[in-house]
């Protein structure tokens, strides 16, 4: 695991001159869920002077064991350090918290990090609201689960003053994993949240249904589970393929049509609902794929859908 | 790419007394769809004298320049060769081909690997159809898209009888990549691949929504891609993990709780809809969660849903 020292912190650092070594060195974190408790984690394996808080108390006892400092109150809890980390279950969470009247005075002059997850539009208002508050703020997603942080599978984007990242990217970098800065959009990470946890989420339900199925069959989980594996490692090729399409508007069927896919995608709701297995998912995805064939796309690819979801 | 010699063939089939050479190493293709001339190709690549058909004439062209023999009908081609391999559409379609009276005929003591898709009962109709026929049936199952085919990441599930996949596996295996023989239960490859196209094509409605809502926020498909990848990458620690939750019936949501999740689902919606974007899936899956979180099972993690799915 990587340490910080005061050389590799200023070495690194634009502010170097513009901040103490303590400040720069100093984080705080707001929310201790799973994935709240992950981040503290590394900052405290990486050597940094770790200030945690939480709503409900009781949470911070693993890491203060190992060296965190637990404060009463959000708002100390910002003051300790010059970079605040929040991460919460959303928006309506963060700004709880964020604009409370004396955490939102403590933050003044600081900045804050969101890690937490929510709309381009929530985080687009929280960036107005920082901005009246004199609050430097950048917005972030965290795209990898909670065990990933502090190694190098983590992922996490960013998005707001270039500047302003840059003067953190020494600590945040305590996190391990990608950084990625998309812009300074301050909604632009939020965008990119949204569309891979809609992937995310709409596969883990697939798989969730697919689970329910194969025990229906009298197939395990553990039966099941390689070669699901080997059906999420066909995905990256495709999933590179289907982004130029959706990019060029090309949607060839050449290689699978979607008239093969609903067919498919019929035999998945019948072998379902033989077993009184709801397909509800399956029969929306189903009837966008009609959709697409009735409206004359039948030797296009599945892909084609991403045209008719919206008011294109 | 691996060729057919006569010695090969003898040496790994345990039907080498029971078959002329040409026989073993003669394969018919029913059906000439981008999976059907696939495998076809991959046959043809082997060195295996290959005949094929297609109900609609043409789709032959490509193959009889690369040494196909073309057959004039369906009876022809299942004349020519031991095994007949046939991939279709799905099962209604392969039905109109194996069940055709002289077709029928010509198939009587031949064998017959349906690689087309469909529902496990209708595998298992065509095995009750094949024993009253006299065919030897195969019922199998392609995981993988068809430019794999002929390749090592070709993936083939079979199920029926292990003496007739044993005998015919030296012709199958010139298709390259894995076969896996599942059980005698001839259902039961067409019960793995419901499950896994459920994961499949879930997830491509998953993503190409994702597309959707990233074109939206002015995020190209390009751009968004590499980040999908990377879902794809984080996908199959958490099959194998939630594979084991599903067997023993525990769903820890100590890393990432339901609650959270449904968190997440509602943004998706929500800033889908703001887009005048369907989320007609998404709705279906927070719908799952929120009833898992109302059922008591909010400290879960979101593959409890599994439970809720069927009759459990
Ligand atoms: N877990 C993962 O693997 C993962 C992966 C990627 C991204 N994320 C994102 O990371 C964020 C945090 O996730 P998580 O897994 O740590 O757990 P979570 O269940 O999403 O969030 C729990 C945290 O939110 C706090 N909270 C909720 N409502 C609050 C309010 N009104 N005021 C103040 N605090 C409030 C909770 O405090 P209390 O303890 O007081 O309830 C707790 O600290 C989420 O946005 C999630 O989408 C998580
Ligand atoms: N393509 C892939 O990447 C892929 C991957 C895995 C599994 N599979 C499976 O492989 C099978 C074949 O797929 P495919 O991609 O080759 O294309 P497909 O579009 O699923 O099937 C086309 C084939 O079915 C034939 N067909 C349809 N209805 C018929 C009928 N009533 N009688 C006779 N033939 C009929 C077509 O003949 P005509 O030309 O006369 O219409 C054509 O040969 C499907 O079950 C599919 O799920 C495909």
């Amino acid at each position: 695991m990587q340490r910080f020292s005061s050389s590799a912190i200023h070495g690194s650092s634009s502010m170097s001159t513009m901040s103490t070594y303590d400040h720069q060195s100093a984080v705080t974190v707001l929310g201790l869920g799973p994935m709240g408790r992950a981040l503290a984690g590394a900052f405290l394996d990486a050597g940094l002077r770790t200030t945690v808080w939480n709503r409900t108390p009781g949470r911070d006892r693993e890491l203060t064991e190992r060296g965190a400092a637990a404060a009463p109150t959000a708002a100390e809890a910002a003051r300790a350090s010059a970079l605040t980390v929040v991460c919460v279950v959303n928006y309506d969470a963060s700004d709880a918290v964020l604009r409370e009247e004396e955490t939102a005075t403590a933050l003044k002059g600081r900045t804050v990090v969101n890690l937490s997850a929510d709309t381009p539009g929530r985080a687009r208002d929280t960036g107005d609201w920082a901005a009246r508050h004199g609050v430097h703020y950048l917005d972030g997603a965290i795209m990898t689960p909670a065990p990933t942080i502090g190694t190098s599978d983590a992922v996490f984007l960013h998005s707001g003053p270039r500047e302003l990242y840059l003067r953190h990217k020494p600590v945040l970098d305590a996190l391990g994993g990608s950084h990625t800065h998309l812009g300074e959009d301050i909604g632009r990470a939020a965008g990119y949240d949204i569309a891979l946890l809609d992937l995310f989420w709409t596969a883990m339900a697939g798989y969730a249904h697919a689970l329910a199925v194969a025990r229906a069959e009298g197939i395990t989980g553990r039966e099941l589970a390689p070669f699901a594996q080997g059906i999420a490692a066909i995905l990256p090729p495709l999933i590179e393929e289907f982004a130029g399409d959706a990019d060029d508007g090309t949607y060839s069927g050449d290689l699978n049509p979607i008239t093969s896919a609903a067919s498919s995608m019929a035999h998945i709701v019948h072998a379902s609902e033989a077993h009184g297995i709801d397909a509800g998912v399956m029969r929306t995805v189903e009837g966008q794929a009609r959709r697409a064939i009735a409206l004359g796309h039948g030797t296009d690819g599945f892909m084609r859908v991403t045209e008719l979801l919206g008011r294109h």
